[in-house]
């Protein structure tokens, strides 16, 4: 029998058509990224941003930095999940709400934040790989989330940074890691493409 | 109404304790795999790994380059979850399924192809990134197929990547990204930490 996550799981394809016309209103974005910073993080730092692109000049200008993809526009609505560099920097807010909920120590907290600076102070690539996968790890969260709402979703590497960063006025910490368009699929959609055997990518040591 | 994907995200936490003792058989691990590589990759690159660690030798070998972590030892299996590097030289391979599948023409793929050697040979910052993304993408789903089995998991930056990659016989080309532990949790673990204000991170255009 397969669970509902599983389901979810299998039945997600990445799709590249959307019906035009309806939009997400606040309260459905804000709940989709609700479920998408429940993600873990490391420290859980929360590295991440999310722009979500709604209305019709903004996506505009958001295509135009996506080489054009139509599903920018079709869609209901997409997202730029950004990850942050220097994360360390701003642990110990981030940390703040968790201590105050009793769940982890001021002393713990501390710690982490010393660990932390210790580490991502002065290392450029690790701090890259922090945003890359925090905000990987959001995106994949905020996918099936979607999915779980009915809604269809598909991830787009395909922009150019550079650009994007200056058409939406991105921070210099910021960095934008996976585009997400949300929205209404149109029947005619492909299933989702076949993956490679298993045992071609698994080890059991 | 809070949908079965939705209380999947929500309920997940990061267990940093497992009842000792029960393992995952082979077709339970596989089962998680198979769901994990249903995550998107750029091309369906599909350029990740998974080793799963379940002997006690290979769990101590990975505890040893993990500082120690006892979870590791604890759960029912550990995955270290690798990126893949210069994927885009075994991206037509990737590819046949999709063209045996009738889902992808023979032509869209040598594009592909064509595409992905232009935009990833010699730019290895991109290529790492890939590997970030795809190997986080996968993880977690990973962890989410594990929450709808009611499995127990948890996310791990904690380790040595070089030590790891020497201890575990990686090729060259594979980056450990993430370590993701499963099993049975026992019952005295913290709730999910606090996460900021969706507030703080979203921003609608």
């Amino acid at each position: 029998m397969t669970n509902p996550v599983q389901q979810a799981i299998e039945n997600r394809i990445s799709a590249h058509r959307y019906v035009d016309g309806p939009l997400l209103d606040d309260a459905r974005i804000l709940a989709l990224v609700e479920q998408a910073t429940r993600a873990p993080s490391a420290y859980n730092m929360q590295n991440w941003r999310f722009i979500a692109v709604r209305s019709q000049d903004a996506k505009a200008r958001l295509q135009a930095v996506a080489y054009g993809q139509q599903k920018v526009l079709d869609a209901a609505v997409a997202f730029i999940v950004c990850g942050t560099l220097a994360a360390h920097r701003q642990l110990a807010t981030a940390l703040q709400p968790s201590v105050e909920a009793g769940t982890l120590s001021q002393r713990t907290a501390d710690a982490w934040v010393a660990q932390a600076i210790q580490a991502h102070e002065g290392d450029v690539q690790l701090q890259r790989d922090e945003a890359l996968r925090s905000a990987s790890l959001a995106a994949m969260t905020l996918m099936l989330a979607a999915q779980g709402e009915q809604l269809g979703s598909c991830a787009m590497v395909g922009f150019d940074a550079l650009a994007l960063h200056q058409a939406f006025g991105l921070a210099p910490h910021e960095v934008p890691v996976l585009l997400v368009t949300v929205g209404y699929p149109t029947a005619d959609q492909l299933p989702q493409k076949p993956r490679k055997p298993v045992h071609e990518v698994l080890e059991i040591l």
